[in-house]
């Protein structure tokens, strides 16, 4: 395999930073799902954690290492699954966290960045705008930016999770992994085709945040003006330079999905697995039901990556 | 402590017969849930495997043993989840599986245990008349009966969520348990009695299914004429003395709650922790609900045993 940014033995190393409530997360078939999509379905639960998504795997690191060098204040931008994160990693070991996230994120996650102690500051824009800011932030007050996937912690801490697919299931023929800055996708992705090469490791994004798929398949950045998908988790539009360059050794695939998809997919995970998810956890499945074929009779892996959603537009989501 | 019929030798021997899937389950603390019930709650959570509740830890071992011993043909009388939990244990082991049913059980709970390639019966009456049935056909065709609470690898299978319990939360001060056979009190109240003494052991169990609860308050067997709950998992009538034994040298109390207490938990798991649960498993929840100064400040475990409902129900439930 062709390097990326990534080494399995950090990988490993990473694990021991990690607070176990956040390591040996679920892995199991729900067979009640396959009828419905015609291969063998494993989820990978990264739900069942204070978070409720797998990004502490990355803040956990990014905590660890701040304290140990003595520094107390960091700063991220966050769609609100990495601000959470932080705001507990941060919390326990004394660190001064400040969030900044757009005005229009899920409410959900808002209040649980402030609930856990962190600083919060809006901007009147997208998640874009939230990166600009916290770098300014970062800069004026010569503190710590955390960059998702940029920093090489968040893709580390996510990759931890590909080290528990290959230990756990030897079988895998596709790991589905949602696309956004391309932390989880890398991580993972790196780990699968280091320790499991013949596993195929398929990146979904939605039709309306296309940025990184396009600039994996067009192998440079490409950049969109806007976004429109409900998937907050991952409507990004400006892709990392090195974080692609990962992306191009380690994925086999990246595919778009559509938004009705992506509803089919929380509704099928509500009615046949009893799982709340938020719209990124769901894009995974979004991928099987818009290529059946593809997928037949094959042993998928999807990361069910977060369940934070608002649940009045939950229940409008998958209500009738 | 007063001898039972359990053993911790015996369950950490149990640990080893048991698929992992579905243990070191995950167990969290759940801050979201804090504001409305003024304790720290934690979640130790026992759907995240292929049969959506703890019932396989026990039928694993079961189906283990039968196996072992060359026998072919196992009966069940089943709320649902045992039956799902003995087809599925079976299935892999080569066993033929029969479960008797109400015909008014939970649809989803029937539909698993047909999709799972047990034979399943059905029988015009509640629980009680399916116990009944099911030992008919044992004596009948001279085939294993597993008796739910009674036979003692249903008690050692939810033994071992006690284990864990134990293993990871040192500061535990009370495990809230849903009462119903009482494999599941018996079984963890047992170890948390024998390794964690300081910690309470709660009993709970709905209004309108009360005999355990009553014949733990009365130290005697006593029955009720009919059950009136939501709650299927635990709607027993006629409690088995020898679990009852048990139960009276494990539980420090037995509590009943209201049915608006039972929904009012399962919105709440719903809306802060994203989890859908099934009534059985909002029983902790709900005990909070009722007194919550008796658990003021106080570490607070609840096991969330099971997420096998119909969708239609559980919205008609949770919904506005």
């Amino acid at each position: 395999m062709q390097e990326t940014r990534l080494d399995i033995d950090r990988i490993q190393a990473a694990r021991r930073m990690i607070d176990p409530i956040f390591l040996d997360t679920p892995l199991y078939r729900c067979e009640a799902l396959e009828p419905g999509l015609g291969c063998a379905v494993n989820i990978k639960l990264e739900t069942a954690n204070p978070v409720r998504s797998f990004k502490a795997r990355g803040t956990e690191l990014v905590a660890s290492l701040l304290a140990d060098s003595g520094s107390r204040d960091v700063v991220c931008a966050s769609a609100g699954n990495l601000g959470q994160a932080l705001a507990w990693s941060g919390r326990d070991r004394g660190l001064n966290v400040t969030v900044v996230a757009s005005r229009h994120a899920t409410v959900a996650k808002l209040d649980r960045i402030r609930a856990l102690g962190a600083r919060l500051e809006l901007v009147d824009g997208d998640h874009e705008l939230a990166r600009a800011r916290a770098a300014a932030i970062a800069q004026h007050q010569g503190i710590r930016l955390v960059e998702d996937s940029l920093d090489i912690e968040t893709c580390e801490g996510a990759a931890t999770i590909g080290l528990e697919l290959v230990d756990t299931m030897p079988s895998l023929d596709v790991v589905l992994i949602a696309l956004g800055g391309g932390a989880l996708a890398t991580g993972v992705g790196h780990v699968v085709k280091a320790l499991a090469p013949g596993a195929e490791v398929i990146c979904v994004q939605p039709s309306g945040a296309p940025a990184m798929t396009r600039s994996w398949h067009e192998r440079r950045v490409v950049t969109t003006d806007s976004t429109d998908t409900i998937a907050d988790g991952v409507a990004g539009r400006y892709p990392i330079p090195a974080v692609l360059d990962d992306l191009l050794v380690v994925a086999d695939d990246a595919v778009l999905v559509q938004e009705a998809s992506i509803i089919a997919g929380m509704r099928m995970l509500l009615g046949h697995a009893g799982l709340v998810v938020e719209p990124s956890a769901a894009l995974g499945i979004a991928a099987i039901l818009e290529d059946r074929d593809r997928f037949a009779g094959r042993h998928v892996v999807t990361i069910v990556c977060g369940s934070n959603v608002d649940m009045d537009a939950y229940q409008r989501w998958v209500g009738a």
